[in-house]
């Protein structure tokens, strides 16, 4: 029997199934912070002991203060906030320091949000062409700046390049990128939703002017959550404080950052991120083991006739995009529930998360599996391959 | 003992004390809300049954789609979404309408997220000067109005006003307000943080443009979380929806909106608004009796000699500023803990959420206590009062 809230059902995936949703799998919340969601639930639970200065990032009980000094250390940059959701950052960063009219490079595989932060402002977007593999570099990103200044006589305002898209998740080369943007004395925005938090990310090595990460898909944590990390050089116009003045009170609130709206992410998200953190720091260090978890379920899965792999290979992600066009897809041709047979077969399993319907292109991501989850899911693809007569090599 | 995560205390302010804190009292979960943070707090949750047309807004399962449309229908506006925080409503309001230089009108007791909005655009606030009762009435907007005209050239671009303000939760008249607005046909966003979700609000009524609500604040619901309404005259502008195309993929995000950075408040905090639903559509019917509730206390609080109340008499709303300066601060100043033997003594009584340490204007809020519950407040202070040889009538 489906167990209700009124008329919402209870959410139990995590609990009763291995959940191989591309966006879902590293955004489970630790227990740790599961227990921060039950006792920091209420509205403005962060905010018992906020004091002078009365800022968001200020308050020292529960350790907010700390926290936030800490995540900047974690991520290798000087200065850190928590937003709500990745888009808040790239939203903040692009409002700063691009105007009306203005180029902003971003990737062919950019995500819709970094295109909606720039249109929000008026801005333009030129996308970085891929190269063979399905990557940005830094030699294309070099080549679109120049054709960016030739079109327009201006070089772009801001470059943003997602460390690993959401489509493949292949990665792209945020290194040589941030070379580029150097030469160019463009401020370069990493964008790290889909690493910040699951592997080692050191912004000053990458040589990025801003990271941003997602709580929800990569920290842990729960959504709406993010990080804008940035150096000194540039944290005080992005982080700027308010410089408004009432007119007729003279009112000033001095010490708000205007692009952080004043306290960004209040309550329970931010003490759940809190609370995952000592997990995630301990976490990113195995990031090699994920890295080998996929590509050990990416060869069992390859053994399926007809079975491809679109992202680039071997894998560095845990997200990967799968063709099965020419296997389960042909099964789905003929079968009286369409491609639901495949949703079917898996959920029997035990397993969700794939695209419901979907036996074409569609995207996977093992995060978080343990060994023995990993080789159950293999083997159920592989199973589910025999029992429609298709070959497993 | 301390319960911990971490280095994290468990927090358990609501279960174990009487809490006045000026803006918590009615972001207090429900114990539905309280559900929906366990079942949906990883960070995806929502996205389960995401289908086409791919927008958070449009999810039936659970029936985030369903709420929307009721969310609307309960505030008397055309369409509604959810946002990270009321600031983000005013974000996306003022980023709509208006432009570098432009004016905004605000009141003189605005909040400052409403500077921040209006400064990150680069705009102007005008203040609307209080009128002898603390009140903002449409007279005065009119007189602004024309200040700025006179200053400036032009009509303001938008008018701001909060139904009810932070500082002494004193009523504005948002419907003069509104009159006034139609008559210079300047848009008006009335800020029901304070109102929306424990009075009944219907926009249509008030004649406001935008709505905007806070989910921590007055809805039972955790941070962030908000509510922007509008009507179907400016849907269009504020909820526009994407028309950025890559330059090189020729990717669009049809659907997506602009100033909602495509989806907005995902997880459990829209899950925990959602089920708190029920529960914020009965409460408003008895807004009446909490008013009642502060009035008594307020009657009560008003027979310990030197007590007065700075907030509009009688009072309209349960967030209420009041001045102990003649009572117990005279304590304080020869107190060896100074103000905060105040603190300890409402502690000793399980009372909590007054700022610690100050005895002389401070805010409380006695918004969803019983009517027990205040009886023992208002007998608490009372006790207090004789304990420190202060005369109570």
């Amino acid at each position: 029997m489906k167990q209700m809230i009124g008329d919402i059902e209870v959410r139990a995936r995590e609990e009763l199934f291995i959940n191989i949703h591309p966006i879902q799998a590293a955004g489970r919340l630790t227990p740790e912070a599961m227990k921060a969601m039950i006792t920091y639930g209420d509205g403005y639970s962060t905010c018992d002991w906020c004091r002078q200065p009365f800022r968001l990032d200020k308050i020292q009980r529960p350790p907010i203060d700390e926290f936030h000094l800490e995540l900047a250390k974690f991520v290798g940059m000087d200065q850190a906030r928590v937003v709500p959701g990745a888009r808040r950052g790239f939203q903040a960063v692009v409002s700063s320091l691009v105007e009306k009219g203005d180029s902003v490079i971003v990737s062919s595989l950019a995500h819709y949000t970094e295109f909606l932060a720039v249109e929000d402002v008026g801005g333009i977007v030129r996308e970085v062409p891929l190269n063979q593999e399905n990557v940005i570099a830094g030699e294309n990103t070099a080549q679109k700046i120049e054709m960016v200044k030739k079109d327009t006589g201006k070089l772009p305002k801001l470059i943003v390049i997602d460390h690993f898209d959401y489509m493949f998740g292949n990665e792209h080369d945020i290194y040589g990128i941030a070379k580029v943007a150097k030469e160019y004395d463009i401020p370069f925005l990493a964008n790290c939703a889909y690493s910040l938090g699951v592997m080692p990310i050191n912004g000053r090595e990458i040589g990025a002017d801003f990271l941003v990460g997602s709580g929800h898909k990569s920290f842990a944590s729960p959504a709406p959550s993010g990080i804008l990390a940035t150096t000194e050089e540039w944290a005080d116009k992005v982080f700027r404080t308010t410089r408004m003045v009432g007119d007729v009170t003279k009112r000033k609130f001095g010490i708000k950052e205007v692009e952080m709206m004043g306290c960004t992410l209040m309550g329970a998200n931010l003490i759940a991120m809190m609370a995952s953190f000592p997990a995630v720091q301990e976490r990113v260090k195995h990031w090699d083991d994920e890295v080998k978890k996929i590509n050990y379920f990416i060869e069992e899965f390859l053994r399926i006739e007809g079975n491809r792999v679109l992202s680039e290979m071997p894998r560095k992600h845990t997200l990967t995009k799968v063709d099965t066009t020419e296997s389960f897809d042909k099964i789905a041709q003929t079968h009286k529930r369409r491609g639901f047979f495949f949703s079917d077969e898996l959920k029997k399993r035990r397993i969700v998360g794939e695209f419901p319907g979907a036996t074409r292109q569609w995207k996977l991501n093992t995060y978080g599996l343990t060994w023995d989850q990993t080789k159950y899911l293999a083997e159920a693809f592989q199973d589910i391959a025999r029992k429609y007569g298709i070959t497993v090599a």
